[in-house]
């Protein structure tokens, strides 16, 4: 399989690494044959090539069968104003690859459920699953700007609302069979279609049950009563503040795993946390974020279920044994933490 | 001084009468002449006029001093595709008197404090006030809706952007002198504009710090360190859903008032609970919120502070007696708290 690494900016190097060589003992293990190229995404690619998705990166993404990517941004290229953002690379690449489901679970481990900054018994049993809508709405419609005011449309239509209503459907059907759709269809009409929508697929799935949330009233529930959700889809704003708003859960944005799927071609899998510029080189990110990514291109790119079951079990033993990363309240580095799973994974 | 009452749906009859009769204590015991017109809003106009703002309460609302609401909505009206739905009764309200400002404070009370489901260590300290922009982005902008799509425009004007920031600004000068103003600058155009009119306001106040924050990292810093922020500023959606997961953080919505404010005319103030139809009419509904709102109604609106403190205390004290509706754990009824209230205020 052709694995495409875009390593990106900040910590993202040192994180992709960690994933990549996991990645290789997994093919050594099982006898696979995973090759690597690295390319270049954001800040990085602005600075070489003075474009943050270059055409380079963009043929060999076409080309991929799965994606591993680190992280981009940073302080650096943040000029709202600036012509060439390092995120217009990211946009452009969901878009490019049509990858309109971001899939993001969000578990709560028992040795890192400690630095939840919710109460212990409002996080029990907490095991849902994010699908965020991640090539529409106000992300990709018309925008304009004037001396004297800007706009930005969100726009939806019913086939990019059914593909990813739908892909969240069939998640739940094989999970605990609820799906929560949120919107705000009190208020927006793309929410008013988006429900109806949302409706109309669900009647075809009569064995896995449908609730409405607002918005505003899923950012309370993520708080008082998390457990409680399943499988959880919304449009891709909302989906941007709430699965950030339901990471934090977990009491480190280290561990986070995500996957944007359902193009035609490769997937992408990230760590859900950003490129942290501030411990950038240092070896202090936690690469388990991008670990447990890899695990996730492993299943959904490339069918490889019992290796992406190793890996995360390797990941769980290393977590066991208190091996961890300062954001976890440990010292280890980013290099040990990786090294002790790629042992747990023999 | 004129007061409009909008008791509206659910609980909002029963929560309006107890910040009416806190109102008229106040009058009595400080010899002023406040005099009460109640009039329909939301479900209730619909029901009795077929509109959720009658020409009857505009006129109402127009020649007002000051406006107290219960609270809008319920199943009953709650069809996303109904011609007349409630909600339209508080967005043409807001439309109507021009309230650009949706002020929310957020304190924790020590006796409530304990219901937060943050740990006590994360919450400690807590005194910030949310402005939401209340009048203008996605909500007010053009809407279409075809067979195949729909889209919602979000505008904004400089003059939007600066007045909201503006109130922000003021407001932080007799507090904390920090505002951090909320957008999505990597993504939205109508964000690049917010953060440039936020940055220039900003420098006409050297004395107050100013920091921008994205819309997702704030959805997370508000659950990690909310103690660090004092005042925060945000546009309609944004606003809409960071301040009820902040409220989440007091331990009970039942406590956490608002004031809608900066137009020509009165000031809308209400709890910012919803109508609870579940428990309407039965007198389970804490009070508090609604008399708090009152309490910021006299201070903002009739600029009587002495009366507004006096509010403030009695409440205090009420929760302090543990005397308390069955959100806060407690078993008195609503009116049994108004009670305590009014003995408290005298
Ligand atoms: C960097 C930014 C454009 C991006 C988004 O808003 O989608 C990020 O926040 C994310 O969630 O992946
Ligand atoms: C009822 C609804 C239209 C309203 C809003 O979104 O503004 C409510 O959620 C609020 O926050 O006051």
């Amino acid at each position: 399989a052709q694995i495409v690494v875009l390593p990106g900016d900040g910590i993202g190097p040192e994180v992709a690494a960690a994933g990549v060589a996991v990645l290789r003992q997994i093919a050594e293990r099982f006898g696979h044959q995973f090759t690597f190229s690295e390319h270049a995404i954001g800040g990085d690619a602005i600075d070489r090539f003075g474009d943050p998705l270059p055409p380079s990166t963009r043929e060999a993404l076409l080309a991929a069968d799965a994606i591993l990517l680190g992280a981009v941004g940073g302080p650096k290229w943040s000029d709202p104003n600036a012509k060439v953002r390092p995120e217009q690379g990211l946009l452009a690449m969901r878009k490019l690859l049509g990858v309109f489901a971001n899939v993001r679970p969000l578990k709560l481990h028992p040795r890192t459920a400690a630095l939840s900054p919710l109460k212990p018994e409002r996080t029990q049993g907490v095991d849902l699953v994010f699908i965020r809508e991640l090539t529409g709405g106000i992300y990709f419609g018309a925008k304009t700007r004037s001396d004297t005011d800007a706009t930005d449309e969100c726009r939806y239509s019913v086939e990019e609302i059914e593909r990813v209503v739908r892909h969240a459907f069939e998640l739940a059907r094989t999970r605990k069979k609820k799906v929560t759709s949120v919107d705000k269809a009190n208020v927006l009409e793309t929410s008013r279609l988006w429900r109806s929508v949302a409706t109309r697929v669900g009647a075809e799935y009569p064995d896995v049950a449908l609730e409405h949330q607002l918005v505003d009233s899923m950012a309370m529930h993520l708080l008082t009563r998390p457990a409680d959700y399943d499988v959880i889809v919304t449009e891709n704003m909302f989906g941007d503040i709430l699965t950030d708003e339901a990471s934090v859960l977990a009491g480190s944005l280290g561990l986070s795993p995500s996957a944007s799927v359902g193009g035609p071609g490769a997937g992408v899998y990230e760590p859900i946390h950003g490129s942290a510029p501030d411990i950038a080189g240092q070896q202090l990110a936690n690469p388990l974020g991008t670990i447990l990514s890899a695990a996730m291109l492993l299943r959904h790119s490339l069918g490889l279920t019992d290796e992406a079951a190793v890996v995360e079990a390797a990941v769980d033993h290393v977590l066991e044994q208190g091996n961890l990363t300062r954001d976890l309240g440990g010292t280890a580095t980013t290099q040990a933490v990786t090294r002790a799973v790629l042992d747990a994974c023999h």
